[in-house]
């Protein structure tokens, strides 16, 4: 009855947003994923407001986006299958194709010409020209991809869950070439690059353990390590697996979510070795460091999902627990680190806080909120 | 004569841009400095193309400038002391000031609220309204100012060259807080802060060293290193001060350029100790780290400043030498790192190379071209 009243609520008010300026700059636009609905939320950062709803996009549960790299438009991979193309200028779908059966995300490749997309349902990899969404290239798999993410070069690289993979795909070329790179062992589950796109890191379900590639070599190597890591057995159960894409890079260190425990691991990121735990207090799902700070910010899997904790990485020290709202499913900062912006799912808000004195400085209505993606993406590697 | 006939040709030419478009998307933009003519080219990254010409900047000569986060405004300073901002979606200059006679750079703050300029004559700070460019506060100093940053919380660093004085201004509050961090040490010359804004690094020129501060740091205390670091005696001409703000920072190494000799020094960043030094074509100036990559380029004082080297950052060895043409003052990198843009001052040109084959891919005319500054600096924070 209470999401009820909310949603009516919703529904009734006047416009979220003032009308359409004819100049619009995007550095400070992002988009919001209404998870339910089908719909995004254009913000605007700097006026802390929304300023549209963008509609018919499918099922948006688990939905993630990138964008090309003007800014314009955004390419948003839907769990249906979908890559819907969004003008974030003319505020609409541009293009649309229901290119598998089920995707689970994408990326952009570096000079923004390619966009690939990573399924499950035929397992592989479609590969679609960013300004038509035209098919250019369609790389089967013998199961479901994941951890695709863009490598400088015009390359794409990723893994597949059901027979441990990884591969490396060149598409500067009038053809593509792809690169059966090793093996990363048992049911990879998720992969993430670093930020200087040097080591490609995958993350097991299926054996204990992460294993890395370094991209930058010519001929790159597994090289497994954090052994211990991984489901620590039947009677913890694992409520949701922890993105690593929210695996944060600082001070020298991976700082990654414990899968099934109340606990966030420090590697260091030379010797791979666990150089510190911190006690947590829940299931970590995404852990996101604040931009030009020693702090990274943790969410946590259901039910203790309506706080948010702030660790230091010098000390490894829980240094503020917050209790934002109810559903905290992701945190987005922006780009200089000012402000870290929250969804709330079940209270139908994005949060904006403070991130030096930790208060909130507005919010913004959305329906079942889930990703928040700030075009600022649009310029950083393996995002 | 040459030169002229150059000039001529230029002013003859049909308009180098196309008709504005009602919407444009800001994330692809950028601005190239005409250093003798007081003029900006608005460029187009995607288009590989100049879309038009902004004049009545005054003095650019050694001009920088930095973005609004939407990345709608430039903010210009220029060697005349002018403070210029310029809207990239009018194309046009909206408010310009003389706020000193002498003014060498500057930047804005991470909430993009102030900018704030470090100035020769009378030395100091002065801290405007980014929106009106109102002055908000007029920090003096005993000296030139050298080596103005940005540091998260709506602060700025800065160091005097006249008395080594090191400060940290938070304009966080109702009234400024100015801190006196320490003293860096005989004539400071240049400063930079790394991209994590952990670390405040300031080149000596009068005493041989550079100085670290750990902003991180509740109460940052003066770390001097690279003791062996500076100008190397009398015999040997320093043909133009490299910048700092070109160091780059790839592989846990700070890679910097020795002043006067024709080096490049490679520094650990955690024990801050030489771990290798690589013979170069000339005295470096700037050194600059290719995005997702494991190469620096760097190019060099006159007059061997037709030629650019990429360096490898494991081996340290020059792995390319290019000669793109007359002049090669700046480079700046597409925030992914597939291209690189380079200004050839007396070929008034910018050429645009692809950073995976090395090779030409494009070329924009300009007069003089300096400086080239894409939008997505407006999410880095230290530039």
């Amino acid at each position: 009855m209470k999401s009820f009243t909310l949603l009516a609520a919703l529904l009734l008010s006047t416009p979220l947003w003032a009308g359409s300026d004819d100049l619009t700059a995007t550095g400070d636009l992002g988009l919001v994923v209404e998870r339910g609905t089908g719909s995004l939320v254009l913000i605007d950062r700097s006026d802390r407001a929304a300023v549209a709803r963008i509609e018919g996009l499918g099922d948006l549960s688990h939905a993630s986006l990138t964008y090309s790299p003007d800014e314009r438009f955004a390419y948003v991979f839907g769990r249906d299958g979908g890559l819907t193309k969004v003008d974030l200028l003319e505020r609409k779908i541009v293009a649309r194709t229901v290119q598998a059966g089920n995707s689970i995300g994408g990326a952009i490749s570096d000079d923004g010409r390619l966009v690939a997309v990573s399924n499950y349902e035929p397992g592989g990899v479609k590969v679609f020209d960013a300004g038509t969404l035209d098919l250019v290239a369609d790389i089967p798999a013998a199961g479901k991809t994941i951890g695709l993410v863009d490598v400088p070069g015009r390359r794409f690289a990723w893994t597949i869950w059901d027979t441990g993979e990884v591969f490396l795909g060149d598409f500067s070329g009038a053809e593509p070439k792809v690169t059966l790179l090793g093996n990363a062992g048992k049911n990879p589950f998720d992969a993430v690059l670093t930020d200087d796109a040097h080591t490609y890191l995958i993350g097991l379900f299926g054996e204990k353990g992460v294993t890395a590639f370094d991209l930058w070599d010519a001929a790159p190597q597994p090289v497994k390590f954090l052994t211990e890591y991984g489901k620590t057995g039947e009677d913890m159960p694992v409520y949701k697996m922890p993105h690593l894409q929210g695996w944060a890079f600082t001070e020298g260190q991976y700082a990654l979510p414990a899968v099934g425990r109340h606990e966030l691991l420090w590697v260091d990121r030379d010797s791979q070795e666990t150089v510190a735990t911190t006690q947590m207090h829940g299931q970590p799902v995404f852990v996101i460091a604040q931009p030009a700070s020693p702090f990274v910010w943790v969410n946590f899997a259901t039910p203790l999902n309506d706080t948010v904790q702030v660790v230091d990485s010098r000390s490894h020290e829980v240094v503020a627990t917050l209790t934002p709202g109810k559903a905290i499913l992701h945190m987005e900062f922006a780009p200089r680190g000012a402000e870290v912006w929250l969804s709330a799912r079940d209270d139908n808000k994005v949060l904006i806080y403070d991130t030096h004195t930790r208060e909130k400085l507005g919010e913004i209505a959305a329906e079942a909120p889930s990703g928040i993606f700030f075009t600022a993406r649009a310029h950083q590697t393996g995002l």
